[in-house]
């Protein structure tokens, strides 16, 4: 049987197949794990792939391709630029071969981050590659000669001799705390050791023999809900280990002004939900470096990006003034203190260095997204939208940057939903629904049975029922839809979108309610809004953006696609939109690994302009004009235009 | 009656008296306290004091004075200079008229400092009026405009903001303890606050109001006996209170090697020791502080000397290799922290600076006395000596520093002698011996009833002995001396200074012993010895040195001419020997209100040269020779020859 062979990029990865092999199985044999709901059957649109080399070798655009496209399922726009869906394309032919450097073969395929399945959709490793190496931290083997009665120089101004004439640092200083170790120490190293130094200034850690090589750091992003800990080789830059835990402030209350009340009404409130972060932060260490093989106390740096609010109950400062107008936060610029200061079980004299905040509601966590973006630095005009709870947007590039927070409210992570939960086992996360029949195709969190619905479910699921006609422009469940999935209840129509009887365990229909959908208006439109505003004080219309980023995990989840359907974002053509995952934790592991990037937080910090858009004069009314599917002027989105204006479908 | 009017300095304290009135009683009148032990009847010689204008209106030199002079009990080469005893010099007419700037009257006397009574004898305060106030701590009073929705500039840059513009401080810092106030105290002051900032660096205080007139320090001397403070208004650098006490961990060692001991043999030992001075520390800025009507809140910085032991301790570091050859201290630099580190009870973010220390031997509080005796910073070649129980010999100007330390022993603080004491209530400081009869007069501290003889008075009794011819040259009670004073014991001979019966409660006699006079030639001989081997070192002899500067306690109290008759310091004229008091307590005083002298002291820790006595070739040959009265070779000390080359007293 003839063959031909097949490369995926970005990873890179060769596979020979025989003709006739669909690019879904390729990939599968290569390692290469698609995202598919519709396991093949070209129903759910997700396997897209692009096709960059050899197109000449496979079979012509299918049929289903494009009736998939006609329904809003996979748009035409990306069938132009060479995108197809993995599981009807099909290896037919090796008559060329394409040669790109190193790499050869019959057809070379670039998965999109979005279409790649589970955890790799984290895409900070590839941003980081374009910093360089250059830690806080540094390290220094030194053979000291003992004192004698000829050479009493003290312990300290001996080291400093030895460092300064070894590796020309000046004026370095050190702890009291480690000053009282220095002489057993010295000692019992027989006059051999290694010194790590901070910020060629301080002196942090002295130990027996070469330690040159173990040097770690860890970046933590502390998050409303999540903390999120990267264990990192500070030689190399590479990721050793990730650890994550659930924030245990969550006992005191799902979001930030729950926790900021708890703090101000209760006797040593603030101390409590600073040793549980605390805690939570040693526990992640913990595991983090049991998992690497790495000592916590071979950690001598530390990096934290949170909200402003989360930030201040790290460094345990009163957040009474975050919750009351106008929203001041205690400090701006970041902040560097020592480990043991704040409890930290890792080298007792690790730097902590916590990094700038903007804004009230615009925290440390935002200062890490336009950092690991790079949107700061390069010319490009980037809108970068990173949502939470609190949803917060970026405009700018390295002439400016505007951001604002939008009160999105928590529908997006799962709040206020009649099924809603956060993005863990058994969510329902990608939705497909079939116009014609409304059946819905689904992924749940690990594959678990559905349990519930999250965020990028809940977008999938609006933008698919909107499409399918479902749900009006107004945002109204149309009632002359006739389909068992539809249904009123007490409180208005709703939508099933997994039977009880489909999953173990759950004794109600999964559904979409009326005010799901509403919820799901009020959050998107806050968002819309939000960068509606941003484009409008700098004169920037919507051509004139280079790319947008969607950041965080709901950034990182959702189908751009079905984002783009709701209007969640302004109408910038779907190529330009990607996915940063985990950009704020990426911003404090560059931040770590980088003093340049360090300096280029306080810079971004300090050059940000918050605009407070509950004080922008066209504030609601961009906010009411986005509560519609994509917006109630159809001209803001004029790709969708072929999408709102075909008729609405009647009954089946 | 006529009268004239008689000037003393340096007081400049003015008073008319009748013709005939003695100055003694003159100075009386005035409130000038002359030193006297036999109460004006020309015995004791210890009320010197210089005429500088006026002689004329004066009688002419007594025999009295002359005589003593003969005796070597005032010598005569003061006499050359214009001394007279104020007991015998009368005033006699009011012919003419001096005018000396502002101050005008018959005659112009000078009180040396050891001819003034008591207290008066510290003359730190002398030695500061050439040093420019200009304190690290500074205090700002700010009005702020309070954060709008329109200015939401976070309360930490908006406080640095109004602080770079009204008196244009960059850069400022904070630590996380007052940020975590910050917010409340700003709205608690109304925006109207005074900020205090240390070193132009970091803001350590907030407080509500304009609070920028109160604004304190205190300097520390930390002895190995004594704990003395000084509480400094930081404004004007007026000394406001002094309080000393006992070091307290006295009660783990009496000398330094026993206290490092303690702290090796000892779980905890350390912090222990720690504790007590930390403790004692507290009680005297609390006494300071209440005497002055000064709240410890108030005190922003404290400035700390004592030795290298002292140091250690009071720092937390490890003291074991002090107490091991080569005695290596863990740091030379001067040392930078939070008063609160420390568990010190001033304000919390008070910097607590420890001045630099030479060597194991050679500590801060000799860095001390280098600072404020500005022997560093002046072309006089100077020679200082610190006596304790280690005596610290300093030689230099502004173009080198080389010091030592001689092992003096204790008997200048009145240790390992039969009747010694420290200088406490009762203690016999001052001793005049009649040449023929052996009377014995002598002064007490505090005019107790004696109860045992100290430092100064063991130096003055063995000067008296030797000249009176009972303690021969080689130092042996001379035998052949019959009187009741000079009796056999188990030990050898003694002579009995105070008889029971002249005290109350007092059961024995009070005696200087064969083997004290033993303990005091050790002791000299150790400072001469020392001194001696400095000026070999740089070629240096009598004639160069400018100066002879006592510094210590018993540098204060001890008798000059004393002194020199038991040759405990080098032959120089006695005009250029100076007591300077609690030159090391001066040197933390200067340290704490100037940041010139701040760095002087850095400047002296990096140059002074410390050389090791022990290891030095001709040391044990010094140190033999220096053990007779005044030196073996005569030649040594000239200005003494003829009191050596009398015939020995025989018998009476």
């Amino acid at each position: 049987m003839e063959k031909g062979i097949i490369v995926f990029q970005p990873e890179g990865k060769r596979i020979k197949v025989d003709f006739g092999t669909s690019l879904l199985d390729a990939a599968k044999k290569a390692g290469v794990k698609l995202e598919t709901l519709c396991g093949g059957l070209t129903k759910c649109g997700k396997c897209r792939i692009r096709i960059d080399r050899g197109a000449e070798n496979l079979n012509k655009v299918a049929e289903a391709e494009l009736r998939l496209a006609e329904r809003g399922m996979f748009s035409r726009e990306f069938i132009e630029k060479g995108y197809r869906l993995a599981c009807v394309t099909k290896m037919e032919s090796s008559g060329k071969i394409f040669r790109s450097g190193p790499v050869k073969g019959h057809v070379l395929v670039t998965v999109p981050l979005e279409t790649l399945q589970g955890k790799q959709k984290i895409l900070t490793e590839a941003i980081e590659t374009t910093v360089k190496l250059n830690p806080l931290v540094n390290k220094y083997f030194i053979e000291l000669p003992p004192p004698t009665l000829d050479d009493p120089t003290p312990d300290f101004e001996r080291v400093i001799r030895a460092i300064r004439k070894e590796h020309g640092l000046d004026d370095l200083e050190i702890e009291r705390e480690l000053l009282e170790q220095m002489p057993s120490s010295l000692r019992k190293g027989g006059w051999k050791l290694t010194f790590t130094v901070w910020g060629d200034r301080e002196i942090i850690s002295i130990e027996s023999g070469k330690t040159v090589e173990r040097k770690y750091g860890v970046a933590v992003d502390i998050g409303t809900s999540t903390i999120v800990g990267y264990l990192i080789d500070l030689n190399s830059g590479k990721l050793m280990s990730t650890s994550a835990t659930v924030n245990p402030q969550i006992s005191h209350g799902e979001d930030v002004m729950r926790r900021i009340t708890y703090c101000m009404e209760n006797p040593n409130g603030l101390d409590k939900i600073n040793e549980l972060v605390i805690g939570a932060l040693n526990d992640i260490i913990d595991k983090a470096c049991s998992n690497a093989d790495v000592k916590p106390e071979e950690i001598y740096e530390l990096t934290v990006v949170g909200n402003t609010a989360m930030h201040h109950f790290f460094l345990k400062l009163n957040p009474k003034f975050l919750g009351l107008s106008p929203f001041t936060p205690v400090v701006k610029k970041g902040i560097d203190l020592k480990a043991r200061e704040l409890g930290l079980k890792v080298n007792p004299g690790a730097n902590v260095h916590v990094l700038p905040v903007i804004d009230g509601f615009v925290g440390a966590d935002n200062v890490g997204v336009i950092l690991s973006t790079n949107l700061y630095d390069e010319p490009e005009l980037t809108l970068a939208i990173d949502v939470g709870t609190n949803g917060e947007i970026v405009l700018g590039n390295k002439d400016y940057i505007e951001v604002c927070s939008c009160a999105a409210g928590p529908a997006f992570e799962g709040g206020h939903l009649k099924h809603g939960m956060r993005g863990t086992e058994g969510a329902v996360e990608k939705v497909t629904i079939e116009p014609d029949t409304l059946d819905v195709m689904y992924g749940t969190i690990d594959d678990a049975p559905a349990r519930g619905i999250c965020g990028s479910g809940v977008v999938d699921a609006a933008a698919e029922l909107f499409k399918a006609g479902v749900v009006l422009r107004t945002g109204q469940i149309n009632a002359g839809v006739k389909n068992t999935r539809i249904r009123k209840s007490n409180n208005g129509l709703e939508f099933v979108l997994v039977w009880s009887d489909e999953t173990e365990g759950n004794v109600e229909d999964i559904v979409i309610t009326q005010k799901d959908i509403r919820e799901i208006q009020l959050a998107k439109a806050a968002l819309y809004a939000g960068a509606s505003i941003l484009m409008k004080r700098r004169r920037i219309l919507e051509k004139d953006i280079d790319r947008v980023y969607l950041a965080g995990a709901f950034g990182s989840y959702v189908d751009k696609w079905s984002a783009k359907i709701i209007g969640l974002y302004p109408d910038i053509p779907i190529d330009r939109v990607k996915s940063v995952g985990n950009a704020a934790g990426a911003g404090a592991r560059q931040a770590l690994i980088s003093s340049e990037r360090r300096r280029g937080a306080e810079i971004i910090a300090k050059n940000a302009h918050y605009l407070e858009l509950t004080v922008a004069p066209d504030f609601q009314n961009e906010f009411l004009s986005a509560m519609y599917f994509p917006h109630s002027d159809i001209n803001r989105f004029p790709s969708l235009r072929k999408l709102c204006e075909k008729p609405v479908l009647g009954p089946k």
